[in-house]
């Protein structure tokens, strides 16, 4: 790429990827082009910000996704911050750092895939920044959301009482990361997967961010806390239980397993739980409502063609997150369980 | 750092940074600690959104800059941004990846100087994202700012018989990348510098953005077309000329040199000039307003305590950007000249 300057760079990853219909519509003045882009969000609007990075070798490899995922998946797991606040994404900043003789046409399907989630999500990319790194592929996507004054969803606001939620299934991000490192062929020679195989692979390279759930959630008026699944289960419990101050049990009958999940965690002689309580990327909300609620809830996610499952409640604190096992044994839950590639999933503790 | 996790990171790094005031003050709802921050934008403003990627060997090198210079200097850069569209900084989101076994009080320094620069600007950093990184440090700035609507200002609004002018002395950081590089000291041993010298070495670590200039040039009323000095006058003469389809000469003897850059360069056996025009990261302003609103305007930077150089005209397109040079002839200007090390400045083609 020695021979293109930044500005030929963005245009050919930028140029004609949004229609005019869909920028103006989205509130953009001024887009890519300028120092920083113009942008009009909503009159009463509160904005909700946040962003997430994905580098090559800690959050995906060759073997676990094709370049168009990570583009794709970058952008999936800004906006699903946003669900879980109970936003709507509006306009995503996207800053790539290539490390020298990376291929054109690997960034340029990098950003096929940015510009597929985005617009799927109705969402403007107005600008980023382009630089060479020292060290792997690094990207670092910043989504601009907004929601009704006052009505963000926080992790903070459990209550004992509350049931506990989650809007679909579970660990079937981490079972198609497992699947893809076990096969350990690159993305580019993937052929077609057997059918169940092919939904977990789906799940961990084209997750969906569960922004209509969010908006069902906070139009209810009835959702207490709210968080996404990007750690697995067992974490985010522990997040609203420590930020709450309260204490939940999970209810092992309850937590819905999918077939394609089941039958692959027992070919691999595994238990599907792992893969749900500490597998993570799975971009599901989970969260709590008062008991008496849930069922008022749950017809409103029927009405909307979605799902939601009652996983359990939430009591006074004092004994932290625990599994109420379908034995009848009530044990602990650990925060975290085993990792993924590279010793961690990239957050955090290096 | 493998034995503190991701909460703690954050807490370590972002807690008690900020005066409970001035998150109050800058409209902060939810701060760091959930999926996402939530904040309030002036009623009726235009939000203006930017983000900017530093990384270790390519934008600064241990002998280049001390990891304090290195926070304040990615968010400086953003900030600038926000100035050269005339707006207001507001709120900024941190991405850091780092290598394995980053020291954690590395982390911490960087922290400080992401949070002495956005504090001076009255910006709250209102979340961002930690990961590992196989490959050298790297930070991603997102700041978000604002401006009234319709105000903001564009590169591409130049016009035949506008003055072109600039906010302050250029070429300073350059040299003091010059310098830095030439004495290739680690920064963790850097001494106090001569004056002159300390000058360059602080423009180069500490540049300034000029928010408050671009505030008096948004409500002047009559500046055109504005960018900041981001890679050298060339470059971003270049880009208003092309953005807005101009030509441009600018007036050797009017153009300010700082009389420490004169004497260095003076050292090195170099004109002045190249550092202004192919150094950049100055962070000034450079802009046109129409050739009868110069000296009124001047008049208004004055009032505020700035200064306003006219150094250059607007002329009708077909010429590009040319230099005036004292010996009296006009010569076509580059858009680019030398790059620092690494043979790029790390932005676009690599």
């Amino acid at each position: 790429m020695s021979s293109i300057d930044e500005f030929a760079l963005i245009r050919l990853l930028n140029g004609g990827k949004q229609s005019a219909t869909l920028v103006t519509a989205a509130g953009v003045i001024t887009g890519i082009g300028d120092d920083a882009a113009v942008v009009e969000a909503s009159p009463g609007s509160h904005l909700i910000l946040t962003c997430d990075t994905m580098t090559e070798h800690i959050h995906f490899k060759q073997v676990t996704m094709r370049d168009e995922d990570i583009g794709y998946k970058a952008m999936a797991s800004a906006v699903s911050d946003i669900a879980a606040m109970g936003g709507v994404p509006r306009f995503a900043l996207v800053a790539l750092s290539m490390p020298g003789g990376t291929a054109v046409e690997r960034v340029q399907a990098i950003y096929e895939g940015l510009y597929e989630c985005a617009s799927r999500y109705g969402i403007a990319i107005v600008g980023g920044d382009t630089t060479a790194i020292l060290g792997e592929l690094t990207l670092t996507v910043t989504v601009i959301g907004e929601t009704e004054q006052g009505k963000a969803k926080l992790r903070s606001t459990a209550q004992p009482g509350d049931a506990v939620f989650a809007t679909g299934y579970l660990g079937r991000s981490a079972a198609g990361l497992d699947f893809l490192l076990g096969q350990n062929v690159p993305s580019g020679e993937w052929t077609v997967f057997p059918e169940q195989t092919e939904a977990l692979v789906q799940a961990h390279c084209r997750p969906e961010p569960q922004i209509e759930a969010g908006q069902v959630l906070q139009r209810s008026g009835v959702c207490r806390a709210l968080n996404d699944v990007s750690d697995g289960l067992a974490s985010e419990m522990w997040e609203i239980a420590e930020a709450s101050g309260v204490g939940i049990d999970l209810i092992e009958e309850r937590i819905p397993i999918a077939d394609e999940l089941a039958a692959f965690a027992r070919t691999q002689g595994k238990d599907p739980l792992d893969y749900i309580l500490y597998g993570g990327e799975d971009y599901q909300l989970v969260g709590t409502v008062p008991a008496g609620n849930a069922i008022e809830l749950q017809m409103k996610f029927k009405e909307a063609g979605l799902a939601l499952h009652v996983i359990g409640y939430v009591h006074a604190e004092g004994q932290g997150v625990r599994m109420v096992q379908n034995n009848g044994y009530i044990v602990p839950l650990a925060k975290h369980g085993y990792n993924h590639f590279s010793g961690a999933d990239g957050k955090g503790g290096v």
